[in-house]
């Protein structure tokens, strides 16, 4: 059910102050950076293996990740686990009385699917579903 | 350089009460549970891809692990990239002006060599570089 761990999101407050350490310092090629509007955010995406280090950085102080940023500090933010047939896997989460932020998946970054399990769940931990619709891997 | 993600370790009060979401929930197989005494922890395995997610928890209140909980509660507490050659890493870490908290590799969970970059280096994450000696993949 789970393929792979697709990406690690971190929440850090300037895409530019961030990426140096991972572009110069750990040589990780830079696949892209992309505006997410619906979440007020800009998104720099790493290739390290087969998972991808998602760094994210608001746009507005009303962003998700700026409330995160405030409250904790920059850091990890969450995990996203590569699955196929993400409705399939919400409804079988739910039957196992897991409590997803969405029931019905919603389109992140790069055009997926993504739902979010509430980290009440999963010992504290933010874990996202997350399927790549007509990719592989 | 950096092979993959290998592994995200997560601070849990309980592997019993952590263990049922990833092994029933998620179906990930459990690898194996190992006391690592020198840092005062108890450590399941579980394999996600390449990727394995490591849930830490401490057997003394004296464990890092322990004061982590206490400060910020359960949840995502470091990544590790897989590397080669270990010590050249750390070299060339300190000499791109990246703070390491071990210069010298320490042996952790798995027999692996490992050792931790300063989160001030890293935009607040926790990064480990880790070498499976002898091992592949």
């Amino acid at each position: 059910m789970i393929k792979k761990v697709d990406h690690i999101g971190i929440a850090v407050r300037s895409l530019e102050a961030a990426l140096p350490f991972y572009v110069e310092v750990l040589n990780l090629p830079l696949l892209g950076i992309e505006e997410v509007e619906s979440e007020k955010l800009k998104v720099a995406f790493l290739q390290a293996g087969e998972t991808k280090i998602e760094l994210l950085e608001p746009t507005s102080v009303e962003s998700t990740i700026a409330k995160f940023i405030e409250k904790r500090g920059e850091g990890l933010h969450h995990v996203a686990l590569g699955v196929d047939s993400i409705e399939e896997r919400i409804k079988e989460m739910k039957e196992k009385g897991i409590r997803m932020i969405q029931d019905v998946p919603k389109i992140g970054a790069g055009g997926a699917l993504v739902a979010f399990m509430h980290p009440k769940s999963a010992s504290g931990v933010l874990y996202e579903l997350c399927e790549k619709k007509g990719m592989k891997g």
